[in-house]
């Protein structure tokens, strides 16, 4: 496993293996990882001939109050998780992605706007900007992401096929503490009681799936009831409860075809996300 | 020579091209293609193996009161001149460059706003947007530009920095007519009078340059000779004179380093640009 840190030297490596005909599968993470990222390193192990991690808090992401700072960090303990997994783990000083002048961002409009857009402005332009980057730098064949994330799934999708970047975007399921919570690098911020209450995502998604399950389909009557459900958790402060469809992330009133409900919820100053697909029959 | 109106048969031609090691060359162009665009093609031809040539008028680069519709076309023209020079014509209807719900955009902030892009609101996402898209698509060694569309040059070497893609960005000279006009398809749209008139922009620049070269800086003293100058043209109204750094493209007071001309000028109701060097020694 080689530990690279320029644009230049992580090309010139990869440029060989293509030139083999290696396949190349990248995972692009933000470091401080789990077992959510390292399923998607195992998947990249079993479909590739190359595994490329990148390990890059990306710093335009981030708003001016949000956690840029003291976002984790580990790098050690990331390289000991990624041994015999990854190949070549790029981990690029900021520098090395963002001259001094940069001032190109990739905004996929719409989408960008709504749902954790809403309270993270910017926040999926800094996302389709990095990951059009970083494709570009490692022009990979297959590129993984966790359905944690479902808009920024959505965003990346959404910018690949726009901008007809040649990648397949792979998708893997949310990976889950033993009581449910979705394992994020942000739990680490979690007191021992939030980290207890924070189980109420988990829950409250069980519960709507429950219901969509016995027949319940109008989403503003399961919307209340999850109001109901949370507000028994004193740290959890709701952030936005919505139900979209599946593939186009437009609202839906009513479950009659498959959408996905998308949670946001501070527990605490912690703000988590989760979510879960909701079957309509 | 063969014409291709789909991404996925020229990513299957050049995906050929590429695994046997040719180098490929991209000129793309909105067609009527004059002598301007031939010279970027022929450049194309000497440095590479391979030379794709895109004609694609671009939507999304022009405003809604602008001339998308009355844009001069001519496909079999275009092909008959590009015979014995281009290998691959990629010509694709513009629904397969933009879906239905299409809404990534690539944005070079502040550079876009200035100078063409203050009459033109939108037109440099446009272009970055279609450029980006058309990279991804081609993946070319070298892409080939004209110095006449000085700006749409500086955003796109821009773009392409920031973004990371791997393409060398050459850029050539204006070609001319011989009374010193530049080339460009608008100019069909010239009553023959309105283009005799419109040599007043090569003439005012030969005039600045003449005017620099014996010891004048000061571009305001520069730009007021300019306005007296093109005011003796009847048909000639000026959008824009602009003194701006060679590299950066941000405005210089004084020629005392190497700078750009950057002209707009009405002729009648067609806009039309120039630019030169200004040699600060």
């Amino acid at each position: 496993m080689k530990l690279i840190t320029t644009i230049a030297a992580l090309r010139l490596e990869l440029g060989r293996c293509r030139k083999r005909g290696r396949r190349i599968g990248f995972v692009p993470t933000m470091g401080f990882l789990h077992e959510g990222h390292l399923s998607l390193v195992r998947q990249a192990r079993k479909e590739n001939d190359v595994v490329v991690v990148s390990i890059f808090v990306n710093p335009i992401q981030f708003g001016p109050k949000e956690d840029f700072k003291t976002y984790p960090r580990d790098l050690k303990r990331d390289s000991g998780l990624l041994r015999g997994l990854a190949d070549f783990v790029f981990v690029p000083p900021a520098r090395e992605l963002y001259v001094a002048d940069f001032c190109t961002f990739v905004e996929v409009r719409g989408l960008s706007g709504e749902y954790c857009g809403r309270s993270r402005p910017g926040h999926f332009t800094g996302v389709a900007t990095v990951v059009a980057k970083l494709l570009n730098v490692v022009a990979p064949d297959v590129v993984y992401f966790g359905q944690k994330d479902a808009q920024q799934v959505a965003v990346i999708r959404k910018m690949a096929g726009d901008l007809n970047i040649p990648v397949c975007v792979k998708v893997m399921p949310t990976v889950r503490e033993p009581d449910g919570l979705a394992m994020s690098s942000r739990n680490t911020y979690l007191s021992p009681k939030e980290r207890q209450e924070a189980v109420v995502l988990f829950q409250a998604l069980k519960s709507a799936e429950h219901a969509v399950a016995t027949g319940l389909r109008d989403t503003q009557k399961i919307r209340g009831m999850l109001e109901d459900f949370i507000a028994h958790t004193p740290s959890a402060r709701i952030d936005y409860i919505e139900f979209v469809d599946k593939k186009t992330f437009e609202r839906v009133k009513t479950v009659d075809r498959d959408a996905l409900l998308l949670l946001a919820i501070y527990i605490g100053k912690t703000r988590l996300i989760d979510n879960v697909f909701l079957k309509a029959k």
